[in-house]
């Protein structure tokens, strides 16, 4: 089943209202939700509506206040995201970065007492328009063991960077810092398929193809999977985004990070305030005359793209591209949605006497 | 056989003088060289001096030039290394990020017309005294395959980050965007054993557990091995070290990036100069008091370290531990070379009429 936009959009909208955005932030909140679902990263879209829901239900975020500036220089920021949502957060501080890289070259905002901040590639593409390349990323609570640990110390800790081109689509990466994200592993499930090594490891650190071990006391793994296929690179790429948006700020990092599921218990003895994000932006002509840099990114993508495949497989992938061919496409002609999405979205409606009243337009 | 610092950087320093260095720029170098031995990232030390000599003979650099910025903001620049050798330009790129950062916040540099600067970690590193996070990055000819390509389009495209602790070492990591290194490679030809699966696929794209399989056609494979275990993760930091190093400063990128064996054909229709590299400085007291940053990196640190690990498995590894623990051990022990890299040694001396007089210390 296939839903509009437009619709699912301000049903979103409406239910941020209620739980105490005012009208600007309900908007942001919708939009950055929505674009994972545009996007097709559909974990993280209105799949996640009702979860937001109960950490407000949960007292764990207050998205009636408003983030705010707690440090700054030049070139740099630190926000306090006020218990609020990291949906609303995120591009607060990415429009921070991008008005300081409008000035000093380039813009670094870290943020603390945040929640969880949708998907990243939406934050750094929020600098593409301003011909800066824009990065984001996040910690999350600890789902992934660093190699030889058998406890979860890291979050799947995304990484996203945005930069521009000239006639071709920008370059626009961003991926969970794991072999596979919990998105790939929650497909598999529903397909009742075993999983490729690599993925998870028991509760013991022994390797698995089962695609329920996170629910057994096991972990994800850090990209890479093991020692001797580079895990341990996976694993500092997962703490240097933990770092940079947990200790940079004064947010909470390691395995101290909340939890999204509101009815995880909390970690105990805290060290930081919620969870903590790290944005940047890059203004291009800071380093080279814009066109330039947009003249040799069309020459890198169109070289990429007409690379000499290995047969049966192909073409190569530029970063982004297909994400930006389904966003025009499901702006035009919807969103599909499963129908445990739908009923989630119905109940949490009714929850605040909105009624879903969003029609299936296939 | 183990062989004296001093006397190592002595010879190393001679040589950089022989071949068009003034005195500062020879030590720069040297000392830049020799961290790869003292960290014991083999590969990229004296084993590669007589690399650098070739390249000066073939006059593919020109170490008498000196690097100058060529633009500038408060935050950001781009130096022209002039030809000139990577081990002096990169100090010389960090030397300026340091300085804008200790004004701005944050300093940003990238580097055209460059060559080969050695190991990331270095550069990143000379941040670490000035309470500042240090980034490195760098791209390097082509050997490795983006996903589903038979081509070979970047370089291993290492990156770097030094991040400052307090009573602990400082967080470093420093990794080659593959899989395996090209270093890790030879250590298996020599030990004449397969390899793993994923570290490098034939000129055909197809798996091969062959270590010779590079001089055969092959290709490197970015971190992550193949698609279904996160490949194109690899591809994307690999292009992300390309642009930012190559792009953003007008060197050259991707499948165009010269080689660092003389012998080697430079590639055709180039469309920048030399080879690029990225460099960044971030005060820690631009984000947060540097003690209170400090306490948080150690208490992190130390969470890691004493996390429960697989049997038979760990300690958890604290990225740049084990480097520093080598380096302090090889400054007073000696650094041990293999026949082939002193005779090596030997043979560049003579070119000069230096003897090479580094008596063996065990």
């Amino acid at each position: 089943m296939v839903y509009s936009y437009n619709e699912l959009y301000n049903f979103s909208k409406e239910i941020f209202s209620k739980i105490g955005c005012n009208e600007t932030n309900a908007q942001t909140a919708a939009k950055a939700l929505l674009s994972a679902d545009l996007r097709g990263i559909d974990s993280h879209g209105v799949a996640r509506l009702s979860g937001y829901v109960r950490l407000w239900e949960a007292k764990r975020i207050n998205p009636c206040t408003e983030s705010s500036i707690i440090h700054e220089t030049i070139s740099t920021a630190v926000v306090d995201g006020n218990e609020g949502l990291g949906l609303v957060n995120a591009p607060f501080a990415m429009k921070i970065a991008i008005e300081k890289a409008s000035i000093a070259g380039t813009g670094w905002v870290s943020v603390q007492n945040s929640s969880h901040f949708g998907i990243a590639g939406y934050h750094a593409m929020l600098a593409l328009p301003h011909d800066m390349i824009g990065i984001a990323m996040t910690n999350g609570s600890a789902l992934v063991a660093p190699t030889f640990s058998s406890e979860k110390l890291l979050g799947t800790n995304p990484i996203a960077v945005a930069i521009p081109a000239g006639k071709e689509n920008p370059f626009v990466a961003d991926f969970a810092t794991t072999t596979a994200s919990n998105g790939k592993l929650e497909i598999m499930q529903r397909q009742k398929k075993p999983i490729p090594s690599g993925w998870v490891q028991t509760k013991d650190g022994k390797t698995s193809n089962n695609a329920h071990e996170l629910k057994e006391g096991g972990a994800l793994l850090p990209l890479g999977g093991d020692r001797e296929h580079g895990s341990h690179k996976g694993y500092m790429l997962g703490s240097i985004a933990d770092i940079f948006s947990g200790i940079f700020s004064g947010a909470n990092y390691g395995p101290w990070v909340p939890p999204f599921p509101a009815y995880v218990p909390m970690p105990e003895g805290m060290p930081g305030k919620g969870i903590g994000h790290f944005f940047g932006a890059m203004k291009i002509d800071a380093f080279r005359p814009a066109q330039d840099f947009k003249d040799n990114m069309d020459n890198w993508i169109r070289r990429f793209k007409n690379a000499k495949t290995i047969e049966g497989y192909g073409p190569v992938i530029i970063p982004g591209e297909p994400e930006s061919a389904m966003e025009i496409d499901r702006m035009n002609k919807g969103i599909p949605l499963l129908q445990p999405v739908m009923d989630d979205l119905m109940e949490t409606g009714k929850k605040f006497s909105i009624e879903f009243r969003v029609e299936a337009i296939v």
